[in-house]
């Protein structure tokens, strides 16, 4: 573990955006420190599988990784990815309204984990894969909202410490990722983005629906096996 | 349970600040919802039963009271109010330097906490009893922080949210608040605000000393008991 590079903190879901944000922290030359935060969500096991995985292949030793057990916004409820009395829908993101899947300022406790782990750790950026326009309308995706947030940490911080979240894939099209992370190498074959299943990913719910999209529009081939494929 | 009021979030930690923030939300006319948040700090079954205590002597429903663990905090460290390995030190606020019992960004755990909960019950304010300069130098108690929240949350909830956070006690001195606490009937004897102990206050940590402070200068006996009184 070199202590020369300036540490990154990055927010590490398992999904593909994460994936290729991730890619990023690595091309920019950061020592990596992987956070991920589990929050009673159906698929948090495969999840966090995904999480360990893309952390092996990027070489993160196990003190810099940081699993966050964030069990109180399933208590607190309100999304279908969290309560098991709301289905999680089909694809809803042609509705222009903010879906089901939706958990209240979810991002602001998974920033709030990666602020206070940075500030002990000397970091200097948190990484996150938030994606403004395929966003499904997730007003915590926008990168107002980020910048908001330097603000925050400026604000709440040490005098000595100097983060910044930084959001590579923000303005991308899903498609753009895909592109962006064939570039950059990411392990899109270990990345999981379904929000239903834990073995083979449904293929139509609006995550896998997105990613499927993606990969068809830059034309590259989703490297994870679909119990179902749309065509686009 | 009365729908006509709006709602308010309470954040209660058990200390007097929080016991009077509460008593501040209960004349305003909130229904009260009470969110308390441990973390690993050494105090924590002692400050959930002020929690408790003080959430029955304002008739707070069961279904009104949220107790979120965010174990993640004690793991990450840094502070030595979650780390067995730090020593919690003697009151340290004459020092001007953030003292040891700092614990990093961890109001925006708690905030995060509250708006994700004031989001799905509908609610309208955030009360926390926060002190810009009693705060010992905590940076993420300064008014400035809570009115960038108040943009963060804006600009991170749903369109039709319209939750702000109040801050009754940032500009008042500990026996300023002593004294409003009076006029508002707070019940300080179910307070606690000692870091270290769990049964009989210890009287010299610096949360006991700024507090015992505040009511010697506001001239009102501290109901609770103490291992230990310093002369002011």
């Amino acid at each position: 573990m070199s202590r020369a590079s300036p540490t990154a903190v990055v927010l590490v879901s398992g999904g593909m955006d994460s994936c290729v944000a991730a890619a990023e922290a690595a091309q920019a030359g950061f020592r990596l420190a992987f956070l991920h935060a589990g929050y009673g969500q159906r698929t948090a096991r495969r999840e966090l599988r995904a999480f360990h995985e893309i952390a092996d292949h990027y070489h993160v030793p196990g003190e810099l990784r940081l699993v966050c057990r964030l069990e109180h916004l399933s208590a607190i409820g309100g999304s279908s990815l969290t309560d098991p009395g709301m289905p999680v829908a089909a694809a809803e993101f042609v509705s222009g309204r903010i879906p089901t899947s939706y958990v209240p300022f979810r991002n602001a406790h998974f920033l709030s984990a990666a602020v206070s782990w940075g500030e002990v750790l000397g970091a200097e950026a948190i990484y996150i894969g938030a994606v403004e326009e395929d966003s499904s309308g997730y007003p915590d995706c926008r990168e107002e909202y980020y910048r908001i947030f330097d603000r925050l940490i400026e604000a709440g911080t040490k005098p000595e410490t100097h983060l910044r979240i930084v959001t590579p894939l923000i303005h991308k099209r899903k498609s753009e990722i895909v592109r962006r992370g064939v570039e950059l190498a990411a392990p899109f074959h270990l990345s999981w983005s379904c929000y239903r299943e834990n073995e083979i990913a449904c293929g139509v719910c609006e995550s896998c629906v997105l990613r499927l999209r993606g990969f068809a529009e830059a034309r590259v081939e989703d490297p994870i096996p679909y119990r179902q494929r749309l065509s686009f």
